[in-house]
């Protein structure tokens, strides 16, 4: 590793960001593994994370490292690692749970209290030379299947998530609202479990557009402030009838969203939460009571996801280069944040700082990046 | 059945009632069984119609005899009934699904939108001398199970189909909301399913007190209308740690209640709503989302919960005979509506047209009925 | 319907067979259709009828009309039916419940033990022109399915049956025993749930051809009759590890073949046993108890079997032409189950006796049929 | 621990046992506790171990040091051992799983290929003075549960597992064959599941006296040999209609009463296989497929199942007390496994080599011991 940067990305607080060279990490059990960062994606929470300084409940205290959706290639193993070898090239699950716990222990370790994960704080991310990550939570990449896609198993494994605990099947209807990367995904996976109808549904149609090219057969673009009202139309706009999906996904947050999947989802039918947005909205409770629909969170990825997820790239079931807008070099890290934050560009990756891009996406062509 | 009375009583509009005496209805298939009303329970959606001439969506549109809390002894069975006799007491199952539809032939009947549901419009109830029934929606009663425990397998059905959609197990902890009938009957159910916690909660503390004796393993009184302060006052009552309860059903319908729900609900946790209410509410969504809750809605009842119910009784795990406040005569049906509705007694039957009582309730010692 | 016969197909004793004209058969309810039939498939089982005389506990006792995999058009409709109109053209789900039993109203209709079937003792199945069915169990075909499609929609039913009990998912690896026609729609099933691999064995290398370029990823011939040999040679056969396959189905029946599945399902893994054999066999008991597998019987099939098989045939997700070897004129019936019995054709259709062919399959040139 | 014995108790070969002194064991991890063993229960594997020198493919090839049904004292913990401090009295849950590979990440440890199980080869067991357990393996015990309660808490949750696979409910028909600790322990626990019928079957009626005032509603004495002849004995003598029971658990590993589970249970029962016996016997392989019966293996506990077992004690739901035969010195250890294989006792528990008892089990009076 000589001769080679540990330049880190760091947030300091909303909007002020700095990179600063650090020691190589070492491992810290015999379980783990070091990678050298090769790309990493850019996620609408990193954004939140840039302009708010934090999300939810996790807000920043001192500067962090940011950065969660990666693909590395493996430079050492730990003395009990006998899965992977250096030169390895993974993909990342970044979240590494305590393995003691009831959660871990009953195989629902995303809820694991005491969970590590990258740039949540206080833990530092993946935008960094090199990472040190618990072996079993590396995914050796097949060699058909690129580092670039590889960054992009994360996202798809959000996606997996939400899709598994909507319980899709072959011959499953299912409506997605948002079609963002999270959105498309899951419209992808569920037609990968069957699904034969996919609505995307959005209020950006150039996103539509895309949805539709990508993954679903149906979309719909939200119009209405009236939860009715934008159910019956995006019930029509997906040739279903007014009886409803089986499966609805929000993968928006949005309040309007939320209220019109419990107006569109089926009796006995099944709604997934996904997207993040405000702590409290307005919901049609007694549409749930009624027509016992099964509502159900989903938060990050568990037991499979990513196995799965990279199965699903490495079969061809899951399209994620369509998803790649491109790459940039590491020091164009916030400039790279700030074009995802105005809502142009899908996916982009930022390079580690060992890397040389021979194709780096141009981000002044589309827009104006951070002042 | 000469001498026999049909009298049956009619709701007209909002509080405007009247007797009336009718031909003794016939059977439709050979399937049914013709059963002389034995008592009817008065539920709080008899409450509810009788003061607002409806409920969510079921609208009064022509005069209606209420009632579904039913139980009868069989008078005339159909040609293809082999199950039961002349003379057999039952219960009755008060709706009946098409038995054609995709929810009926997936053993989701009580989804089914053709149900005939007794007391709700168009249907005619059971506050009458006789009622047309299938045969198998009969439950017949052991011997040792009274009429009027009969009259109480329709309430603890809704509670049984409320808490097996919440997965109760021993070693579960469960929080009720509401100590009305249903709530009561929650607690005692999920303790039937092994729940070592039960912690009724409620707003009236004469309630929890029979909450207490009844069923519960603990009561809090809920105080604040802050959701996150009721639900740390709620918890420490119930002697639960911060890390919340496995099962939370609600039998409130109360917008706070179903707010505190979810931040009682442990990760990973189950929440049933039972309790009817408001058709929108404040809703902790992200509560939801990242502790990945199951919600669930409840709705009536559905294959095995009356079977289930029923033997409930007979075993002796859910005594319903101390919910019971007493019987009163025919005539007396539109002040025992009212009774209930004042809130000062539990559970009060209303004896069929035929049935002669020799334990009379009084209602006028504890109040004034209707003007 | 004038002019039109209704010549049928009786079955009197092994080996002995008629046809006679039948009074054209009248609805049994306002819920019931009269169909014409237009094609009827040849199943296993109808040669083990031929042959045998009986099914396991089915025994023929008096003359019976055979067939039971049929497609029809409508022809007349009962008062109480309004989702199907004269000249609809339909696949016929061949077992009606009775819709009042416990395994009816629990959404296992495929458990009634009332169950009327057709070609099951002692009613009568779908070799004759006119068959009444329920009209609920009418699965209409879009426009682009064929009646011949429509024929194969039931032995579809049956593998879609046996899937669902296997609950296989996108990445899931499942391995089916036996090649013959619900083997092979097994395979196809599997896939269009998602599975990755899917390995077909069986002893005739032919039908593991057909496999391969019907569905499965892999084929194996099976070689050993000591199952831990057969079982490493399916692995490999594979390319599985010798941990060895999620999901494993029996469709062969041998009982080798179920030996074997034991041991190259893996630890907590799922096996269906979906095939008919001998009543008891040499089973490795401590294999299924230490892997902790899940051993499941498939019988016939149940709620929503039927309409996602047409799905998956509509959809194309599923091609059953390819496994239509041809179809035949009425009067060639018994011929083509003696066809059948010689293994050489995968799926034979007998046209109903009011259908013209323009292009018989002709069942001398490939064999001789009964002597 | 100065003046403290690590004296151990060794299986050298069938038959063959020695005691040694050993160096106190030292901490392996910073996650684990050392825990001084105050009682350990004879199973029926250790019998197995004793004269056979293994059980199915585990098989002793050095001296072993016996014994996993252990409760001990914790006497020092890890750096990161929050949970527990010195002078606890816990459970121990003696096998130890990997937690990185699928199987434990997944939540079923207990199929862990890298278990280390106690006293399973090359895996020293609980016999011994002093042993070193991972901190969340440790259960620790209320105040008012015993240490000699605690060393059951072993083979009730081997019970638990069992009762869980079978899905078990109110209402539920239970029949375990095999009235042995595992059999009796599982027919508390499905009563303690809201089980309303629970026979229990054995081949020995004092086992059956025992059963039937612990636990079981109902008992049957195994009586032929024909399964058919011995499933209708069963379900009479269980006041079952010849329809069968729900749940059929095989708690006694014998052919007959694996052959008879299997016609006893009813339509879309389930079965689970609980006891070790034969690796493979003659199975009516077919009754499962058209009964669509679940069959399930149970190997061992998994996650919940120790904590819950412990909760069924404390909580009074199961006594194991009533199953405990008495306790005997260290030194007793081999006297005690050949008491245990005689059948006349049901649970003996052996004291730890620093453990001094007031009312030691006198061997001699019921028995011979080894010669």
């Amino acid at each position: 590793m000589e001769g080679k940067s540990n330049l880190s990305f760091f947030l300091h607080r909303p909007g002020q960001v700095s990179f600063a060279e650090q020691a190589i990490p070492e491992l810290q059990s015999p379980q783990d593994v070091l990678l050298a960062i090769n790309y990493t994606g850019v996620c609408g929470s990193d954004v939140h994370f840039y302009r708010h300084g934090g999300i939810g409940s996790y807000r920043l205290r001192e500067p962090l490292i940011m950065g969660h959706e990666a693909a590395g290639t493996v430079v050492q193993v730990g003395s009990k690692v006998s899965s992977l070898v250096p030169g390895d090239r993974v993909a990342v699950e970044p979240g590494f749970p305590c393995r003691h716990c009831v959660a871990c222990l009953s195989g629902k370790y995303n809820l694991c209290e005491s969970m590590v994960f990258a740039a949540s704080p206080p833990y530092h991310g993946t935008l960094t030379g090199f990472f040190v990550a618990v072996h079993d939570f590396c995914y050796k990449l097949p060699d058909h299947v690129s580092l670039r896609e590889g960054a992009l198993v994360e996202p798809l494994a959000v996606a997996v998530h939400i899709v598994r605990q909507a319980e899709v099947t072959p011959g499953t209807s299912v409506i997605v609202f948002g079609a963002g990367p999270v959105g498309l995904l899951c419209a992808s996976v569920a037609r990968a479990y069957g699904a034969t109808t996919v609505v995307s549904v959005d209020i950006v149609q150039s996103k539509l557009d895309v949805a539709k090219s990508f993954a679903a057969t149906h979309v719909a673009l939200s119009e209405s402030q009236d939860p009715h009202q934008n159910a019956a139309h995006v019930l029509r706009a997906g040739d279903l009838s007014s009886a409803g999906a089986d499966v609805v996904i929000d993968a928006s947050g949005a309040e309007i969203s939320i209220q019109t999947a419990l107006h569109v989802v089926r009796m006995g039918g099944t709604f997934v939460q996904g997207g993040m947005g405000k702590s409290d909205i307005n919901f049609p409770i007694m549409a749930m009571c009624m027509k016992e629909v099964t509502a159900r969170g989903s938060f990050r990825y568990g037991s499979g996801d990513f196995q799965l997820a990279l199965d699903l790239i490495s079969s061809g079931k899951v399209n994620v280069r369509e998803l790649i807008t491109g790459a940039v070099s590491f020091r164009s890290a916030e400039k790279a944040i700030c074009k995802v934050s105005e809502g142009s560009v899908i996916k982009l990756l930022i390079a580690g700082p060992n890397e040389t891009l021979k194709d780096e996406f141009s981000l002044e062509t589309w827009g104006n990046g951070p002042q």
